[in-house]
């Protein structure tokens, strides 16, 4: 089964969203820009709302992308909402810890913080590439919804 | 009015916590380490949920300070709750744009990123002495828990 991958931001996240949005389409996967489309500025609160909302109501194995300045706000926000695990990534490292141990749903970037689109690209390629292993996180885990 | 400093981690973060303890209590901040305070496994989510609760019930103007391997797990747990607002940061940078765009008042640190103890020394002390910045990321904030 395809994975989807929804795309969401603020007006500082848009121009590396278009970015990231051409590589996973170039990998095969099916994607989602839920907004926005300008440079206008917007409240990150209403993207991250509006993916959550949409990854939680879509398939299993879907994942999410969300992408502000810095990160840290839609950070904030996107893990509001029980059953995401938002991963706030500045490394390859990072995202694959966020898969291996948290099962992270979510990726989130800092596009004033990861400046390098190829960077940003590798980051997203190991998220969607590194599977969760379970076993003595499953009960860590399970703590964040219960 | 002096601020209070709690802390909280995980097996992972034991270590780098008693070293910034020292550093606020130097520094003239009363301080509270909530655990765990040896090398034994625990789950990061019962630490994030001990301090979470306890800053809520505290004085305005307390800050917290959670670490983990990667920060991110904290990350995820600590913001599930409304009126907490964590901040996972890897550079003075992000502690600094944290404070004055996302008024957060928990910042979250990954011991297995950032491993010099003089970097995460001055991630916090920015974080304390930053201020937030109000006008147009009030909107965006009360966003968060309404």
């Amino acid at each position: 089964m395809m994975k989807k991958a929804l795309f969401a931001s603020d007006h500082a996240g848009v121009d590396l969203k278009k970015i990231l949005v051409a590589a996973v389409t170039s990998w095969g996967y099916t994607s989602q820009d839920l907004g926005p489309c300008d440079l206008q500025p917007v409240d990150y609160p209403d993207y991250a709302r509006r993916l959550c909302e949409a990854l939680l109501a879509s398939q299993g194995g879907d994942i999410g992308v969300l992408i502000c300045g810095s990160g840290i706000g839609m950070s904030i926000m996107a893990n509001r909402f029980k059953g995401i695990r938002g991963a706030l990534c500045l490394s390859t490292e990072m995202a694959n810890l966020s898969r291996r141990h948290n099962n992270a749903n979510v990726l989130i970037l800092g596009a004033r913080l990861t400046t390098c689109s190829e960077a940003a690209t590798d980051i997203l390629k190991t998220f969607l590439d590194t599977p969760y292993e379970g076993g003595r996180h499953d009960q860590r885990i399970s703590k964040f919804d219960n």
